[in-house]
């Protein structure tokens, strides 16, 4: 179901934002409680128990925070989280979730993780908040917001500009991204981009709409992995597609970019086999 | 010149950690100057003058305000830095001073960053730090001392035991390590580990002695890379070598190990060709 331009006109997008709020409150209980205590856990139960993970447990136990806000709060809307069951809602909007983005970053306690919130309708996001807790960073983007929260103040998100393929900034997650094939693409990029960094998980996408990196490109990703990084870049000037300058909100091959030039430069050598 | 116990039992290490705080503090105020305003100014500079580098601006200037504390400071001590000349000293003592190891972190805003400051003679590294001011963490490593130094208080370090190399985590700055010969050596231990990560620069260091990363494999260091590193780690209960076992704080190939066990396991498949 589609919200219309008149009913979302009428949402008081600021109450959206203070859920948000709560819900990222929720979640970094739960992700600091078990933060860099992971990893030691992981070899100490490993070696006793088998099986327990407590990165998993951190994921679950977040996710069902931010669920147990939503049934107060919105019990009308739908929820799409990665380690839980599908919620159908009843109002043509659902959040999406990601307690932990980048899981293998949050296990060997390095702060580019994050808490991904985003609200949607079936024509996509709506609004969203990258959370880093650790940092105590915060980005949100939607209808007349985009800005990032921390303890030295709010300052507002923006992309850069006119930036050339020869002094873009590329990030991805991993070296090994997805097939043979979508590897040689990226690699396209990369060879013609000024820098690659590895590693970055969601930050990566908090630094676009920050203005400190032109291209984010990934493959093989989830919906929760890119609904909220869509919602904060856009609004913060940016453009996010899939790898054929289609919708990604439903995840897959992912490209984010600073501004349309750069975002059709990358698009032509992702597409240049 | 080695500085013998009995001399080094005299030397107040008190006062030589807060002279590291004093030019780590100093650091700071230049680099975060410049944080995530430089991949901004990188661009908009080169297109109108050409060549300035506000990366390079923000490293020289926080190099210099280090310099200019040890001058009034430690007149007699050694100065070894990246960006600026040697000074030779009369004590047999040594600064080792690297003001931004992870450039290219620095440059997209990822704060894996760090300043580097450590205490040498010609035995290697006495006492060392790490600072991360954008994260407000501030690792410390000498006789007596490991601990980290956050906002919400200061913390023991003390690196992870008894880990085997099927549960390793693995830490790298590149996939594109040195030679073909070294990311081939490079890529034994990754396969042999549970997990590897890209892009942490110095930050890797101060994960092992927190007890979150099990190893650091690196190429191509300068002594400035990894002297305050050496002195974080072995103080937390690590170890770090060349990919021989030797001495590692001249730079090269570096190994750093969360523990005996693992460092051994690690050199072992490290020269296994």
């Amino acid at each position: 179901m589609r919200i219309s331009d008149e009913r979302l006109a009428e949402i008081d997008t600021r109450d959206l934002f203070e859920i948000a709020d709560t819900l990222a409150d929720a979640a970094a209980l739960e992700t600091l409680a078990h933060f860099r205590s992971a990893a030691l856990d992981i070899a100490n139960k490993q070696a006793t128990a088998g099986t327990f993970d407590p990165v998993t447990q951190a994921d679950r136990a977040a996710e069902a925070a931010m669920r147990a806000v939503l049934e107060r709060a919105r019990p009308r809307d739908g929820i799409l989280g990665e380690e839980l069951d599908r919620v159908e809602g009843a109002s043509g909007l659902t959040w999406v979730l990601d307690p932990i983005d980048g899981t293998r970053a949050y296990m060997i306690g390095a702060p580019t993780w994050g808490t991904l919130i985003a609200l949607c309708d079936d024509d996509g996001p709506l609004l969203g908040l990258i959370d880093q807790p650790f940092t105590g960073e915060r980005w949100y983007g939607g209808p007349g917001r985009a800005d990032i929260r921390r303890a030295s103040g709010t300052e507002p998100l923006g992309t850069r500009r006119g930036t050339v393929m020869e002094d873009a900034l590329l990030c991805s997650t991993f070296p090994e991204v997805g097939s043979d094939e979508e590897r040689a693409a990226f690699q396209r990029v990369s060879q013609a981009a000024r820098l690659t960094r590895y590693g970055m998980d969601c930050y990566a996408y908090g630094l676009v709409a920050a203005g400190c990196v032109d291209l984010v490109v990934e493959a093989g990703l989830q919906a929760y992995d890119v609904c909220a990084p869509i919602a904060v870049i856009e609004a913060a000037g940016g453009i996010v597609t899939d790898w054929e300058g289609g919708r990604a909100d439903g995840g897959g091959r992912v490209l984010a970019a600073a501004n349309p030039q750069i975002h059709q430069a990358a698009l032509e050598l992702l597409n240049a086999a």
